[in-house]
């Protein structure tokens, strides 16, 4: 089945202490939707401006993803511009600048209002709310988010937590919403805000998934070069719930194996600048990658 | 078979923000024997001072720990201090008072020279090295080790690493070791200072094996209530070897369900302060907690 996913269109500009990019394609739709596309077809929702390079666009096409969604606005596109520390675990925001995002309304085209499995990737709350308001009949809704969303639109984001199957955030994410140091209690409260299954990711550490069926703690891919982490998150979000989609049978029992397929394609995300890694990958890469993480995980 | 575990034996005070506990049982040698004597008997090789109460001999008796190899010395237990932020995570050490621990030669009785398990906990590498020249044939010999001993007794600990088949250590000591933030690159170098086997505790996110059959990431079992995480790390690698010696097969075919045993027996010494819940632990509870972790790590 195919999955829509909703979420920002970017261009970063990404600095580490050893190299410097300008103007990658980012955003959390760009790496949710080729993470997706590796297991499902894609249909993506989002906004660029005019400056928008072609050969970004060609990226998309080229992963099959479905960009009849895709405004293209006079404007510029959404840029962000941020820097790595040495440990690249810390990150600080140099710049941002909306351009077109500023005045976005995600209007749905007709086919993609039977969408059954949608992906509400990292972008303000009340867009989250507007792409779930023109769904029909959602089967499987998952929501990202991050830390800005959780400062200034706390109140648009517990309202989508009561209208999503499942809600994914980092660990520090997780403590800033539930005032809770403890990864269990902070896991708690979320489920009382609403959603069924809540994964709080840990980075290097991987992520933890709770659910009816109890706890699954993932482990992320381990790499010996991380070059740059940004859209990590969201290839994770992306590749578990395009798993998900070509998966059959209840979510339940498909659930761990799609965070780990997750895992597996964030895992490249990380290895190169933007995309640049991650459009390379091929799907006999991401089961090379599953089954050395069985490995390593089996006692 | 049996154990043999030499490290320190101690009086610990310690300081949570819910909480103060003076003078408990604690030590790497008090955590690790008891971690073992679950699964394996276990000899101890330590020193403490005539104001050594008589409950904590008691205490390693009911664990039937053989403690003939426990010198009981003119002077005052080796005291540590110490106090935790809210996190349960950082810590820092008020008080430091040796006493007897500064005059500390280890003899080893002549039957612990026999010893084919062998667990260095915690301790100065030149006491651990002096243990290990009285053993005649081990067979398997794990060393664990402090910041303290990396700051101060470098060389001492770089020429026991020739001499040992695993080295346990925490992420922090791994990055202040090799003075690399990437794990895989840690471990590559750790092997290169002698041990076969290298295993890097990371606290509440498990640990990471590796070894000539690859990685393992192993998890923690998570927790809902830390009190007290004071000697889990001596806890872990005592259930470790415990469950090795008891094991039957070759080391390589058992070190991951060791790891797994050892990451149960120390979730259990978190949950109160020093060794309270420990000491009060049954096989079966530990069981429980691997058959738990099964659960949770299974995709």
């Amino acid at each position: 089945m195919s999955v829509l996913v909703v979420g920002s269109t970017a261009l970063d500009s990404i600095k580490t202490p050893k190299a410097e990019n300008p103007r990658l394609l980012g955003g959390s739709a760009s790496h949710a939707a080729v993470a997706a596309s590796f297991f499902s077809p894609v249909k993506m929702i989002g906004i660029v401006g005019k400056d928008f390079p072609k050969r970004y666009l060609d990226l998309y096409r080229k992963h099959k993803i479905d960009i009849s969604g895709l405004q293209i606005a006079e404007g510029k596109t959404f840029h962000w511009s941020g820097e790595y520390e040495a440990n690249m675990n810390n990150r600080r925001t140099l710049s941002t600048e909306l351009g077109v995002f500023e005045n976005f309304t995600p209007h749905l085209p007709e086919g993609h209002k039977n969408s059954r499995f949608v992906l509400l990737a990292n972008i303000a709350p009340s867009l989250q709310h507007h792409v779930l308001d023109q769904i029909k009949k959602p089967k499987f809704v998952i929501a990202d988010t991050m830390d800005l969303w959780l400062n200034i639109a706390l109140s648009d984001l517990l309202t989508l937590l009561k209208r999503v199957d499942a809600f994914v955030l980092n660990d520090s994410e997780a403590r800033q919403l539930t005032d809770e140091e403890n990864v269990l209690k902070a896991l708690k409260k979320i489920h009382r805000l609403g959603p069924t299954y809540v994964i709080i990711k840990r980075g290097e550490y991987g992520s933890i998934l709770s659910g009816p069926s109890g706890l699954f703690i993932a482990p992320a891919f381990p790499l010996e070069r991380v070059v740059d982490p940004t859209g990590a998150g969201d290839s994770f979000v992306g590749g578990l719930l395009g798993y998900l989609a070509a998966a059959s049978g209840p979510i339940e029992k498909n659930l761990r194996r799609a965070i780990i397929h997750g895992s597996a394609t964030a895992s490249f995300c990380c290895e190169s600048f933007g995309l640049t890694r991650t459009s390379r990958v091929t799907s006999a890469d991401i089961k090379n990658r599953v089954a050395q993480l069985e490995k390593m995980v089996r006692f």
